[in-house]
């Protein structure tokens, strides 16, 4: 089931293909469920009266409860990983290609779950719930803004383990997610060491180091640089939309590597010739960029963008002095799929957190994703580790 | 002999100082002296009326007028490539390293010269002589802005190539630049494929693809955001200093690689609590990127920046429809040497380079420099490959 509509890059398209063929079937039709935590108080010390997510489910949970998988979500993305919301959508969740019946995340073996993280960014699609600077602060009865606790990757754990277990689920079969969703997936492990049997990483890191840092600050920079930001007040005027169009298309160029824009747009480096006349005329590519961040912006929220970058910035597992002390509680089964060329997260990091995996005697395996997509094969190329993650997941 | 002020990288530093101890000794004195050129026809059939570049130059020209080499300068440089003005300069150019009597670039044997580009960035550093949109129109008596055409690596080189001329030298003996220098010398390679010998392109690329079209864009967005830029007219008014900023930080930070940034900030990632409190609160790296770009930006113009990166965009060698066709003329032996971890040019670019070279059959060696830099390697580590650049340039 391929659910990017203009693929381009045939060979994975092909592998794709190949790898769920015997798994084409109609999309699950899913249904959005909110789910409420009162009193809740974030890593920094603040008191959220309410914090309410969103979340959804595919498979059925079995009388032991001991069947669930969760899927936690990246950074753009909501709790819609796989089905449709109804039959006429044009299209399906991102991983539908790996989740469903007799798919490598078989829903006729597993309960399958999927939340929206707190400060999620599409807060304006209309099967996104979650709790942010642009939820209404039940105290003032307008939206916090920057009043908002600034939350960390623990938090949205936190909020995820009691979905959880407001379920009866004691503990996890396994926690799969991409990029910020193994973050997730990560902390997870390290949080609640014994409510989570296995977890597979994938186009992750281990912590996000100073470059990092200052890489993904240029997806807030813009925003907090358009005077509409106003310092996070712009509920009741024109939100910032510039800034945050900018900050998206930032986001979308770091997804891709140079592989697959060169697919994209080399035919015409050379009979575009306005960029030779003047600096003030844009490339074929930096227009396509500025028109898809376009498209995006108005069902996302700036502040939220503000908010998770900062989430991602502060990302180190355990969120602990180190590395090491963060990864030393864990006890689940580790599976790590960096994304060969991925220029946004690059694979020396997931490298890093395997060494101190390695030298921790954890339980780990390591393989490379190969694609053109660079970070985004997490996404559009892991029809090719359908077979690996299905036998990570069903063996023991 | 260590220009860095605050090398904090001690194996490299270990390094350099042990390949250059021989060499070790006075910073050579030079002086900058201007080239004119009339009535210059550019790339895109611009005239202009006069162009005029600074140059500098170490060791002597033989009486065969054989002895040449040309230093090509990167993007954020001028061409200081070494010694110093004076005795008191607080630091000698950037390779001093390895340019300077009985160095690997060897002054008792070479004619060293090097020149500032067209549109350098560096228009208010006092040694620097340029033309590009902050010069003055010589029509108007104002300076050019935007009017001043965009001017491409071929440009520069032609420019270059009538200053050769001028000295009389009819073949430089090499070429050696580092980023957009390497850039230069791959093009002067293609476009006088009689006048070169040598080759030594280090941290380099065959053509900009779309990726780094869009990347770099990112060091042009924040000065056309500002509105001081007035669309390239504040030559009367206060400059765009806070675009500028938010580009040259854009810059410093490519040139970097995690390596060297977690160096110097990682210790302290986890006292600073600031980040935690608020998404307005800078990250340490965020503020010393800042800082090193406040303090480098006066001395910058912004429009020359957008010529810069505009040139670099544009950048394809020979500058033909297709990279082979631009590689097909180049007779010079070619040294390649990207930086291991380079995320600025990543060394995929240069492979892909010295496959098509290789497929032509040209006389071409690869070679990667190892480091924590990133980008910066081809500058600061370059000394651990002194004694391979000084055996290209001295043997047949």
């Amino acid at each position: 089931m391929i659910t990017e509509p203009k693929r381009i890059y045939n060979f994975a398209l092909f592998l794709t293909l190949f790898i769920s063929t015997s798994a084409i079937s109609e999309s699950l039709i899913v249904q959005k469920q909110k789910f409420s935590l009162k009193n809740y108080t974030t890593t920094n010390g603040s008191e959220l009266p309410i914090v309410e997510v969103g979340w959804e489910s595919y498979g059925q949970l079995n009388e032991e409860k001991d069947n669930a998988i969760l899927i936690t979500h990246h950074f753009t993305a909501t709790s819609h990983a796989a089905g449709k919301y109804s039959p006429d959508d044009a299209r399906a969740g991102y991983w539908d290609s790996i989740i469903g019946p007799g798919k490598a995340i078989d829903t006729n073996k597993f309960f399958v779950l999927s939340s929206d993280t707190l400060v999620n960014a599409n807060v304006h699609l209309p099967h996104v719930i979650t709790t942010g600077p642009a939820s209404i602060n039940p105290q003032t009865q307008k939206p916090y803004g920057l009043d908002f606790p600034v939350v960390t990757i623990r938090d949205f754990v936190n909020v995820q383990n009691a979905l959880v277990k407001s379920l009866g689920i004691k503990k996890l079969h396994a926690i799969v997610g991409a990029s910020m969703g193994s973050h997730q997936a990560l902390e997870w492990a390290s949080a609640f060491p014994d409510e989570v049997d296995r977890v597979i990483s994938i186009i992750g890191i281990g912590e996000s180091d100073s470059w990092k840092k200052a890489n993904i600050e240029s997806w807030a920079a813009p925003i907090k640089e358009d005077p509409l930001w106003n310092k996070g007040n712009y509920y009741d005027s024109e939100p910032p939309l510039d800034g945050l169009q900018r900050s998206l298309a930032s986001i979308i160029l770091f997804a891709h590597h140079g592989y697959i824009f060169d697919r994209r747009f080399k035919e015409k480096m050379n009979i575009d010739r306005a960029p030779s006349e003047s600096v003030i005329n844009d490339f074929e590519v930096t227009s396509w960029i500025k028109k898809a961040a376009a498209k995006r912006a108005p069902t996302v929220d700036a502040n939220h963008i503000l908010y998770l970058t900062r989430a991602c910035q502060l990302f180190r597992i355990g969120h602990k002095s180190s590395l090491a002390l963060g990864i030393a509680p864990i006890k689940a089964k580790i599976m790590l799929f960096p994304a060969k060329n991925d220029v946004l997260l690059a694979k020396y990091n997931m490298e890093k957190l395997y060494t101190e995996m390695l030298m921790q005697k954890k339980d780990v395996t390591y393989e490379e994703i190969e694609g053109p997509w660079g970070h985004l094969d997490g996404i559009y190329a892991i029809g090719v580790k359908a077979t690996k993650i299905r036998n990570f997941l069903e063996n023991d």
